[in-house]
């Protein structure tokens, strides 16, 4: 039972978290130690308190970008396969236009799908960050309730961060491409500013379009890992801590669990784009949170 | 202690939360009831699990917008005396420039600190979202750790959006006030994107200035508070669920926490502009995380 397995996650990772901060709480005691000497005289007069993680097996927690208590074990039975048939105008209009960004990317690329992931994660991580800031604005401007809309969006913004964070541990970007990523997020974000202004029953509509392609090229990664086409490498030490995975966990694993993402993010946005179809807000609804 | 006390209110919290989640997961078993009978059938197509929550005290949880988890006890023992006292031309600029705008809001407002606070909390959230979006895109396009710094100013904007949520349920804005707030939320956000972009060292601190003044304009509304200028009126409930504040607690409480928030505003954007300083980026240096 899916629900059931999810709840439980949770409780482990909260468990964790108790016994984490219990380490921070003894930690915090001492002097602090691991901040820069250049500004731990800024540090001091500000008052930020220096903290220190301690992982379950005691050693030091690596992160500041994330957590103890961020990390996760994705929920790898998720459907893979469900699909939004677009019926209406709209939704067809973002399906074709989904597809057709398929084929230049197919031909970039071709089979390196480590390189493809990298690229497309910086263009994944927009549209939540871009979501959220707008219903945040729209929040503020109209002086309503978000229904944790905002949060869960930024969440998948987040997630989608990580998934970048882990395979740039994988795969090194040429300049040629570090330049193409410049260009790429210069348009995309500002096309799907405009775009969700518009209209957000067809932005998420698209990103559940995406998130779908997102889906089927990480099977196709994984194929290529099986069949040994790719070197099947050590999981990098960031998606062990965060995907909480064994530690001799490898790139398999990694792309078995961000596949299971994407499919989470393809819901939320489907769900989402399904909401606006009724004729509703988003905030209408209680967004689906810590949902991956 | 300082950060003792912080630390056990962390672990209060999640202990609070493994309660919860243990609450949840009884609940999920259950049939779901609360979702919108017109939303029922997407959110189980899109296999979305309708998620209820109890108090500690068994009444369900109220708010979407945020979790048991997200609430905290803010720490009001932080010194509101903290200034930073300006010495580069860059410095003096911000400062100059926030002492400047305190004479039209004076003159708009007078002393209806209730609908003051109001207005300013539709500014405050922004510069947190507008750095936190501007830092995720600046991690994506340059393959970089945030340091947790996307989070940090985030969490903050999230913040300061709770203060809005808060005392629109004391004061009703009038429409004029609405309107006015669709303009300031216009102008003001694109100058602080352009600001954030191009110095980002100038638009810390300019915040950091700016939760100054907020703090003096909270202690300011407390003493009309003390003085029965203005009715105690009994804390909303949204504020008692997210300062977790006892159920007797009043607006003045309510205004005690919301200034301790501001406060910690002050000395995170402080921090971040020293940093910037030094000639460091934020990513360098941890980002203080729940700093409340
Ligand atoms: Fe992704
Ligand atoms: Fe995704
Ligand atoms: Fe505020
Ligand atoms: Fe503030």
């Amino acid at each position: 039972n899916g629900a059931a397995t999810r709840s439980s996650v949770v409780w482990m990772r909260f468990a964790n978290t108790s016994a984490s901060v219990a380490q921070e709480e003894t930690v915090a005691k001492k002097e602090a130690t691991t901040a820069p000497p250049s500004t731990k005289d800024i540090t001091s007069y500000w008052g930020i308190p220096p903290t220190k993680l301690v992982k379950e097996d005691g050693t030091e927690w690596k992160w500041s970008c994330f957590k103890p208590w961020d990390a996760y074990k994705a929920d790898v039975t998720i459907d893979l396969t469900k699909h939004h048939t677009p019926t209406t105008m709209l939704d067809k209009t973002a399906y074709w236009i989904v597809k057709s960004l398929r084929l230049p990317t197919d031909i970039f690329f071709q089979r390196r799908y480590g390189c493809r992931a990298m690229m497309l994660e910086t263009v994944a991580a927009v549209p939540g960050m871009v979501g959220g800031m707008l219903l945040h604005l729209r929040s503020l401007r109209r002086f309503e309730q978000s229904g944790g809309w905002i949060r869960a969006l930024l969440e998948e913004a987040e997630n989608e961060r990580m998934h970048l964070m882990t395979f740039m541990e994988v795969a090194k970007p040429h300049w040629y491409e570090r330049a193409l990523v410049m260009v790429v997020q210069g348009v995309f974000f500002n096309a799907y500013f405009l775009g969700y202004l518009i209209s957000p029953k067809f932005a998420h509509r698209m990103t559940g379009y995406l998130e779908e392609e997102a889906i089927h090229s990480y099977t196709e990664f994984l194929k290529d890992l099986e069949d040994g086409k790719m070197e099947n490498v050590p999981a990098p030490a960031i998606a062990i801590d965060y995907w909480r995975l064994p530690a001799n966990a490898t790139l398999k694993d990694v792309v078995t669990v961000v596949r299971a993402d994407e499919a989470h993010h393809r819901d939320v946005n489907h769900f989402a784009s399904d909401i606006h179809h009724k004729g509703m807000e988003l905030s209408q609804t209680p967004a689906p949170l810590h949902y991956h």
